[in-house]
């Protein structure tokens, strides 16, 4: 289950880096590495953070959702420009997964609690920060939107049901999911924005 | 063999770096940084990747060779951009190296097929990709020329030969790369070009 | 002591990283994610080279000193830069520990003499550098002032003794800090400046 919704946000993110590429003018090859970027990076600096093999790597599927994923923004760039609202769900639904995947990882791999949250927002946020560097711009998440800190949230969220025995059942795993979905569309749909440091105080 | 010609894909890329540095305005520590990571930062994110020692960290002539070539890039820098053509053939001797390169040690370490054409790339080219986003511009390989596909396909030329029972072979190691060398040559030559993402279709 | 040093060290880069992006306009969240790449970056990227677990994974307590100095950082970031002084005290002992506390890494890992002098420079200088390549801007050490330099010979004057006995004495440890601390400082009085490499000969 958490498999097919990892694939789903790998398909996603694949189809993200596509269209940022497009918007800066790359060439075709750029875009696919920009898409395998934004899909593989943030699992990439998780598991090398963790010291442990790079789980793409070794995985046939991972590597055939992402080309797909890339290849339908390439075709498809202009009607998925439209379609930019259904877009944003599987993006979120993408963060979710990713986040919950992190922290997960990270427990079995007997991580400080403060460090397993770290990784799943890494997980989950790191392609996209990637994808803005070699894009020649300032992170995306750093500026404008409530973005990594759903996943903060519900990654600490799944970290506590998990101190509390609840580590392996379905329900931690989907209410983790949906309260990082819900916050992050909320946070979409009323524009919240975090507060800039000069702002503060 | 392979080892001699990697160290002349090395001088060749630590001159790159310190051209490019020196187009940056960069002061000399800069210019040495960047041809360090021009030259080695492909191999390293490949290393990286497989979860190996990094290659370089305990190659004396290594790192010889490419404190050599930055050295000489400053010294000459202002012959070096006539030669230009010259130092072109340098850098396409290193990336078709690097790449064999790459995809051998992929192949050692039971990477997948896929996984190992990529690994071949990587070591080509994201040397140069880290090299442009250190000195803020878009990677070169997203943008303008035929550089990363000659790669793909010599690295996949290779891998087929590999399958087929080639893999150690001296006529394989050379086809491949004079394969790439004449791939990469004929797209300077003829000034190819990849279309970009909003002109496909 | 080192360890107490160490701390220190974080504690300004941690405090440098909030108020370079509170200078670029980024919200209360990027401000920490810069700080905790700032401080732990280096000290990350020197561990990767090494293929050796991450230190600050399992380290509660540097965690804990970087988001104190990110949030005093955040809260005190006017009276801060009217005392840049002070703090560039911080951040300048920062970098002697770190560069001292990456030699010792290296060598105890069996690194070449040249690449335990590199890494001890990477912990120092590569947060840093990290915090600018994600605030878009060319890195502070490739342009502008001394900064690596004291880290580079400062490390080998700790390798030398080391070479020569002396490697786990108070007072090699504390000399060659104090040679780091001495040339930065008057690098900064007297405004020293590296040539460009396009000033060369």
């Amino acid at each position: 289950m958490l498999e097919v919704l990892d694939h789903i946000g790998l398909f996603a993110f694949a189809i993200s880096g596509m269209l940022t590429a497009a918007n800066r003018n790359l060439d075709i090859l750029g875009g696919y590495i920009i898409a395998f970027i934004t899909a593989l990076g943030g699992g990439t600096i998780r598991d090398l953070l963790l010291n442990v093999d790079i789980a793409w790597m070794t995985s046939l599927s991972q590597l055939l959702v992402v080309i797909g994923g890339a290849t339908i923004g390439m075709i498809f760039r202009k009607k998925l420009r439209s379609w930019r609202r259904t877009l944003s769900i599987f993006d979120t639904v993408g963060i979710s997964v990713f986040t919950i995947v992190g922290v997960q990882k990270g427990l079995s791999h007997d991580a400080l609690a403060i460090t397993a949250v770290f990784l799943g927002m890494i997980t989950a946020t790191f392609g996209g920060l990637l994808r803005d560097v070699l894009c020649n711009e300032i992170p995306l998440i750093f500026k404008k939107e409530i973005y990594a800190i759903p996943c903060l949230l519900g990654g600490t969220f799944y970290l506590l049901g998990d101190y509390f025995g609840q580590g392996d059942t379905t329900w931690l795993l989907w209410s983790s999911m949906i309260f990082i979905i819900a916050f992050r569309t909320l946070a979409v749909l009323f524009s919240w924005k975090l507060p800039l440091i000069r702002e503060f105080k």
